[in-house]
């Protein structure tokens, strides 16, 4: 039976399907902002004190095919089940993430980096609460079984950290946030995904600057 | 336009619509299982080396009124708008709950205790990542101007705990996990909500024994 849902806003990003990352950026340049359907600003009220929400979103441009056995883009040759993934071709296409509040204005709510692209329907918001939704003991299931976790989880999040290459440069270096992480989004998109990491001979752990010019 | 999902499967729980807990009790008494539709069984594949998951469903048994300003069973006096509040009563009524995975095989999963009510249809599931999803810099929003807000956050996991009454027992009593706290689900039900509290004069905090019989 046909399970029918609405969109009740659009979600605003700086990326198309191809260039979204895999997870939230918190600090990715560009704007991030939701545009709710007027009718409903009112149920805004009180959102602004949380610091986290649930944005939750339909993929409407995910196409097949959808596999139930797939990889991952951090551990390509690791063989995970789909709902052992948080790979956006699924049975029923909805979106998941947790970004931060910033700002809320009217029907509008600014927001840190969400790994969707421009113009995504948006299906619910729904405020995430520590004490139900923080699990401290949570593992990482089979992502705590790669060998280089850590440097792994860095480059999920987007996180600047330090490389230790055997002496090819003569500081570790950092990376920037140019990944090209891609939305596998096509039956004719392979499974590789690039890195195009620019190195920087710096010690600099801060994210590089950006501007935030939000044209409402 | 429309957005058009499909059941993927059936969560199975000792609730019934009206005595469904608003917020998930792992250590509910009763059985709590899902049922993948047997087409995605192989895509649970490598699910079991998650501890927790998200559940992603249908509240399908949830009816009107979508009050844009509503208040949480929790907080009855404090007005927020439905986007800060975790309802059932949605433009889009997707559930969301975060369980542990106790068991997983062929199709069917057996999983800590979930706030729905049984044959709730199932829409996705999707692994909970410590490094991902745990935020533990989270607030709890409104929930945190509470005047007795740890021990409403008990009340809300269903957690058992001691309770200061002004000598009116000798010794602190437990809750027992017998609360009835039904979701708002037809409009004729009103906001309130009743507390069923077995009172033990007892320093036992250990949750009361229950049996799992889980038949297949």
């Amino acid at each position: 039976m046909d399970i029918i849902f609405q969109s009740i806003g659009t979600i605003h990003t700086p990326y198309i399907a191809i260039n979204t990352p895999h997870q939230p950026i918190a600090d990715a340049p560009g704007d991030f902002w939701i545009t709710l359907n007027p009718d409903y600003a009112s149920a805004l009220r009180t959102l602004d004190t949380f610091n986290y929400i649930y944005v939750l979103y339909h993929l409407d441009q995910v196409t097949p095919p959808l596999e139930l056995l797939t990889s991952s883009p951090w551990a390509p040759d690791t063989e995970i089940g789909l709902f052992a993934s948080r790979s956006p071709q699924r049975p029923n296409p909805i979106g998941l993430s947790i970004v931060r509040v910033k700002e809320i204005k009217g029907n509008e709510i600014t927001i840190s980096g969400i790994d969707t692209y421009n113009g995504t329907p948006l299906l619910d918001i729904k405020p995430y609460m520590h004490f139900l939704d923080s699990k401290e003991d949570a593992n990482n299931g089979w992502f705590d079984t790669l060998p280089d976790k850590e440097h792994t989880m860095a480059h999920a999040l987007g996180l600047t950290h330090e490389h230790e290459h055997e002496h090819e440069h003569e500081h570790p270096h950092q990376h920037v946030n140019d990944h090209d992480h891609p939305h596998r989004h096509s039956p004719a998109h392979s499974h590789e995904h690039s890195h195009e990491i620019t190195h920087r001979q710096s010690h600099d752990h801060k994210h590089p600057g950006h501007l935030h010019e939000h044209n409402d």
